[in-house]
């Protein structure tokens, strides 16, 4: 199974410092006690002082340090100074909203910041073991194909780091046909070529493709369908955010899928978590910055860049 | 389970002739000969005599009988007419293309048009039982809200013909806030508020809503969300063909969900399917169709109509 391969191949090493933005939460110091107990992580919860010491005390943490801040703002600046002065390596969404965090993130110009787009991906276990990254169903509403150039190649990143070199990306639409009166199968097409031009490397590009051709080989036989992906995707990109998210949360909530989720695009992995998530899902996703963090895979292609959020 | 349920409450009544246009294909054989042997159809095969005569063979089916057609056209207008002059009851897509037969349905002005807009109709099962509706997913590619309220009321009547009195009906998006950003999370407000000022009636709508809480009552408990579905959700409306596209297949291909699909709307229900659908989905939407020709429920509530495809 892919993440508790995952726990094991990251046991060795040194613990990573995990700065939590807005300390408080039960299913937050749960996650964090388990990777610490794992011996991958120690965390700097940043925040109030008396809630983050509760909560670690209640979770049995045992690595960790506190640093105050009052308020949602402070929390997310403080936070994200400690990765910057090296205090911390990676950022975790504790309690705060994510657009106040993610504007002290934008803020930064050193660590975090590379004036890429930001983007979401979560990487979804199948009851079988089997992996799939989505994207994007947790930042960008309507990106335009440029943008979803980045979100797939940060997702590309994400998924070398993860060990899979050459990862195949199905551009998700509802058909396999470009259609003029369906933008997204429109941009899937572009994304397509420019991975058949090479100006997109270091994954294998496809679409526009509806999801049974991108993961049922069956489908492909009974549709005749002739592609290069052949029902053995591992990267979905979605047409846009509702798309996405509903996509990932049809596998979680309806299909008995785990995993978890990560904001990609900046210097560093930042685990974002949505609030029912459980703390295992939590853990997942600190498991996996952890794995981005260690070990970066940057692509071979110039990452285009400048697309602000 | 629900599909073995409806199988055996149909058991029960005489048996309802199917016209399948373009009789050909081996799942199409398999699906009627299921549904002959149940007892509840007879065919009308409308195609090419040698293709269908030796697909019915091979199937081992019986109760049939042969309409010959040459071409595609001519096949969707002869099972069109079959139904409208009272030799058929209910419409099946065979080997036509959807355009060619929706084209043929739409010229009826009497059996299939009411002039509603026709939209497309997913019923999954679980692995534990429970079913859900996605619509549409397969016709409309991208409905403003006076269409989304066609689609979700025809979905409403065929799940109150299938035997769910009051369906609580989620308009989904990625988000439970209203945002002049996202187009489908104003509508899914304006149809909640319809619903809630009586101008639909016969169902519960909520939305904005992310699947989860469509879907899972712990996460409306995790999100302290207080809404009218909590996680109970019946009818599942996407923002549009892309999201209900991938949703449903999501389910069906990387869930382990099974279930059928029709085109509602028109004045019968039309059997239509992918042509990736095994011949157990093709046969849980005769299933479905014979369920709403069977037992018609018009919803109390005028609907409106004149949207043209």
């Amino acid at each position: 199974m892919f993440f508790r391969k995952l726990e094991s191949d990251l046991r060795d090493g040194p613990r990573v410092c995990v700065a939590v933005a807005g300390a408080a939460g039960e299913e937050i110091f749960s996650s964090l006690r388990l990777s610490e107990k794992l011996g991958i992580t120690e965390a700097l919860l940043v925040g109030e002082k008396k809630t983050a010491m509760e909560g670690a005390d209640r979770a049995g943490m045992e690595c960790f340090s506190i640093l105050e801040a009052e308020g949602d703002e402070a929390a997310a600046e403080k936070a994200v100074e400690a990765v910057r002065d090296g205090t911390a390596d990676i950022l975790m969404k504790g309690r705060v909203s994510t657009a106040v965090l993610l504007k002290a993130v934008l803020s930064d110009k050193t660590v975090f910041s590379r004036g890429k787009l930001l983007s979401h991906l979560a990487v979804l276990e199948a009851p079988d073991g089997h992996i799939l990254g989505i994207t994007d169903g947790g930042m960008n509403i309507s990106p335009d194909v440029d943008q979803k150039r980045v979100i797939l190649e940060s997702a590309v990143e994400a998924f070398r780091a993860l060990g899979i070199s050459l990862p195949k990306v199905a551009v998700l639409a509802a058909m396999e046909k470009e259609n003029p009166k369906i933008p997204e199968s429109i941009d899937a097409g572009k994304l397509s070529r420019l991975q058949d031009s090479g100006e997109i490397s270091d994954c294998i590009v496809e679409g526009p493709m509806a999801l049974d051709l991108a993961v049922t080989p069956e489908a492909c036989r009974l549709k005749n369908y002739k592609g290069k992906i052949q029902g053995d995707a591992n990267i979905l990109l979605a047409p846009d955010i509702s798309a996405g998210n509903i996509l990932a949360k049809s596998l979680v909530h309806l299909g008995g899928w785990r995993g978890g989720g990560l904001v990609v695009g900046a210097g560093r992995p930042i685990v974002l978590l949505s609030r029912s998530d459980t703390a295992e899902e939590k853990y997942n996703s600190i498991l996996l910055a952890i794995a981005l963090y260690r070990k970066p895979q940057p692509l071979s292609s110039s990452l285009i860049s400048q697309h602000p959020i």
